[in-house]
């Protein structure tokens, strides 16, 4: 491809509305253009890379068994009214009428479409296990889209639904998808890390989440510095501290601490650290028939935090986990938030079980101005209620048992689920089994953000002079310039020769034909970040040599003319 | 693939609710099931032959120089609402609101935001011109989807838009989509014509429709039989006949014709042919300020048709053509419609070339129950207007003076079309000018209905066995069709290598490895319309030869086990 004849649309500024560096790229690289909040459009070099992507995730697919297709962008709406998610799902389901005033959604995902079409083409065991997918054009109606294509309405995704006679069945090909996913972001050439998103009541994890490492990205995600574990910190299960319990020496007294609240003030007035301090959260409690609002106190560590996703799920937490305010607390237990502590409340108490492993501890005596010390679980609360209530944090024991555990940042760009029959119950999405009897299908699916993995591989690669595409996705593979080509009738005709041979070779290159200084081209192609160029000047023509320089390490070295295509080649 | 792992969901029976061929075809090959009205999901033997006719397009358009890039399927409203289209377009725009209650459309057509963006990117004319593609989900909301995929509500369109700093330019880029479309359609493997679609009233031909022949075709489209003329029906220039115009010598004389008023009638009571008279349409006039409504007499032969389009374009004529009732007739004429003629009408009457070219014609006399026979328009009508309004006839002369015209069927694929500045002018779309002064620039624009070229495929190649693919687009190019396989050791063996060195060598090969018996294996592979099937049978194995077959031509050849694979390569 000649620049002369294609839309690079590079920008020098970097746009004001462009929060995080993967949309100011996109941009200012001429990769996207925004068209309508949470809408853009994919400009020529954009394409490319979403393309390469695409095929990427489409051949590792393949390679698993699974069958690609294509559904429809626009569904009706009676299929998500069977499901159950016409009422469920809220305002990012864009429901549409037509015409004739029949309600539509444009789709945000396709298990409804997907479990209606195998329910009529699939009617026995024997063509079971299948596995289908598609990449397709999806809508989100966002409430606040922002980040560019990070979280843009419409989007581009991979997703995939299995339909199996028995969870085994659907083991089996979950097993092959995680594989197929770590294939995909290897051959993407990123650096990626499988988390486990959720762990059922039963039977160990049903959800993995596959995350692009950056420093940017919105998630946490635990890991341990010796296993394979990793999970998102809001899953990440916190252990007790190893070893036995320690044995409490002290007697509970009572302090005077007036004007003392935080858990800093508490360690400052007793000199103590946070680990020997416990703090106490009072929530609502899970509503019962008939009866008035309750309240829950949660105790932590005083260093720890309350992870709310582990709280909500506590049966006897008010989901979404709620604050009780200050008056609630002062009316129900007769002191400030900052006087609280486990000893001697009326409420149900549950304690996180870091927070359960500590003897001689301090906490808020239920009496503003004053707090408790030397305290001790067994002494002066009684039985305790147990429970994982914490974020965890770096340093802390892996859940496997083996290390401790690190904690980055990551973006997500997959999401496997073993799905169960929550569709295909709801729909009667079932086959004859071997029995002869009717029997409703097991699902998963499996999702991939192809337009998401766009912008998290320039999170992860990307210096302050541009984008660094991993080979495998770049635009193009060689940027091929030619410096004064207009002034010089040497270096034109080495540059078309070369290019000539380039393109015949079958390398994917841009030539920068362009009547531009080489400063601007120079910019240009480390701004769209293609991972190799060849510079043509007088000077090393002179000894028949043209310049490599690679993207990612700047490293430079003087070719042979005669050696170039060996050399790209072979990169 | 292994039919055993694929969902080939063929079906015996023909859908009530199919119409047409290529609709009932492609649901019983298992090509696409609805998903509601105009609504398609591509099952995975439609989606191949959909992916293989978007490949060939996109090459071709990429060789002619088109940069591909991709557009979102909703578009804010406020872009419809500056090109003026918001309030022009019909219901089959989709308008929709977000969460916000703010406007948006599901985009059935691009120009708009093509051009909002070009007039951002493109500010000088050394960047033009410019050609951008896209292959994407369009949405038409149409009042009644039918014909499957023919014309359903969701579809995949190639569109490609083109800008110019003038017509030179335009029309330069617009040959060479011209060359393009042909190249695609050649490829695709498609009896095709380029059609005249409209003639600009400026500078010959701005517009070319490319029609895939089918008899089921929509459109009826004129050729010549000694050129390459060919325009729709619709368009094509009616000329009056060859030769001298005759020179009349009979003197008018009124008939009595009591219960004559069909043509039909004429003919009979008179005992000439519909070519000696001449039929009278009333019609409303375009209606002038402050005037009561005019009627206009339009003039044809007695065996032509009238062609509204043409008609409508007349200044004299309300646009859309509106037959004046026979009350009005009779009001302000005195006379039923049987008995119209162009003789002394006090209204402005427009007659058709080939009526003009009559002499010695038979007409009615404005009077009920009278014609008048030996009319001559110089003595008995005087100066008359002549105009081009009638259908072209097969028979016809050519327009282009070459041969005479014949008539055939055809289905809509393509449009290539000369835009002009409709978008540029409305949305302020300009460039600075060599002159360094802002230009508004000049626009083409090339659609190609992707998802409609498969089943306008199967219009043109079926039989009533199923599809007959041309092998470019064929979902696979090869049935492998082993008998019994699961009865006969030695046969899996064959079938199983040769499937493995088949698919080594890069042939797109189905292995109909089902437990099923060989006519189902037969049947289904004709329905799905694989070009080529190779059977292996034992009694052909006893002298190590496999049975091959076209599916076109039914031809059946004995081959070599060791030949097959170079045979089917040079297929």
């Amino acid at each position: 491809m000649r620049t002369s004849q294609y839309l690079l649309s590079t920008q020098k500024e970097t746009p004001a509305d462009a929060e995080i560096v993967s949309h100011q790229l996109m941009l200012r690289a001429g990769l996207v253009r925004k068209l309508a909040s949470g809408l853009y459009t994919w400009l020529p070099t954009g394409l490319r890379v979403l393309n390469k992507v695409s095929e990427i995730v489409r051949d590792e697919m393949n390679k698993a068994g699974a069958i690609e297709m294509l559904m429809p962008v626009v569904q009706p709406a009676d299929l998500w009214q069977e499901s159950g998610r016409w009422e469920e799902y809220g305002p990012e389901l864009l429901r549409i009428k037509d015409r004739h005033n029949r309600d539509f959604v444009l789709g945000p995902t396709h298990e409804e479409v997907i479990t209606a079409l195998v329910k009529n083409e699939i009617s026995s065991y024997k063509q079971l296990p299948i596995n289908l997918y598609q990449v397709q054009t999806k809508f989100r109606d966002e409430v606040r889209p922002r980040f560019g294509i990070m979280r843009s309405r419409e989007f581009t995704m991979k997703d995939a639904y299995s339909f199996h006679i028995d969870n085994d069945s659907l083991e089996k090909t979950y097993q092959d998808m995680f594989q197929a996913y770590c294939n995909i972001f290897e051959r993407l050439g990123l650096e990626y890390r499988p988390v486990i998103a959720d762990s059922g009541s039963i039977g160990g994890a049903v959800s993995h989440e596959f995350h692009v490492l950056a420093e940017s990205g919105e998630d946490a995600i635990a890991f341990s510095d010796s296993s394979d574990y990793a999970a998102n910190t809001e899953m990440a299960e916190a252990l007790a501290p190893a070893g036995e319990k320690p044995t409490g020496t002290q007697t509970m007294s009572e302090v005077a601490t007036p004007n003392v609240g935080t858990i800093e003030q508490v360690c400052a007035h007793f000199d103590v650290t946070a680990e020997q301090t416990v703090k106490t959260l009072i929530v609502l409690a899970q509503q019962q028939d008939d009866q008035p609002q309750g309240l829950v106190a949660l105790v932590l560590r005083g260093d720890h935090q309350l992870n709310t996703i582990k709280a909500e799920k506590l049966a006897e937490v008010h989901a979404p986990l709620t604050l009780a305010s200050d008056d609630a607390v002062k009316q129900m237990l007769g002191c400030d938030i900052g006087s609280l502590g486990p000893v001697g409340l009326t409420i149900p108490v549950i304690v996180d079980r870091s927070a359960a492993h500590l003897a001689d501890f301090i906490c808020g005596a239920n009496k503003t101005g004053y707090h408790l010390q030397g305290v001790n679980w067994q002494n002066d609360v009684g039985e305790i209620q147990q429970a994982d209530i914490r974020e965890v944090q770096a340093g802390d024991p892996s859940p496997d048992g083996q290390g401790k555990l690190e904690i980055k940042r990551g973006i997500e760009v997959g999401h496997i689920f073993q799905l169960g029959d929550k569709y295909s119950s709801a729909m009667g999405c079932g086959v004859l089994n071997e029995q002869g009897k009717h029997q409703i299908l097991t699902m998963g699916c499996y999702g991939i953000g192809v337009s998401r993995i766009v912008a998290a591989a320039i999170e992860q690669n990307h210096d302050k002079y541009g984008i660094i595409w991993p080979d495998a996705i770049a635009p193009f593979k060689l940027a091929l310039i030619p410096m004064n080509m207009h002034k010089s009738h040497r270096i034109q005709e080495v540059a078309e020769t070369l290019y000539e041979k380039l393109t015949a070779a079958g390398i994917d290159v841009l030539f920068d034909d362009r009547k531009e200084r080489p400063g601007v081209m120079f910019n240009d192609m480390e701004l769209v970040g293609i991972p190799h160029t060849l510079v043509i000047g007088e000077r090393n023509l002179d000894e028949n040599k043209v310049e490599y320089k690679s993207r990612r390490s700047g490293e430079k070295q003087l070719l042979d003319i005669d050696n170039v295509i060996r050399f790209i080649t072979q990169l």
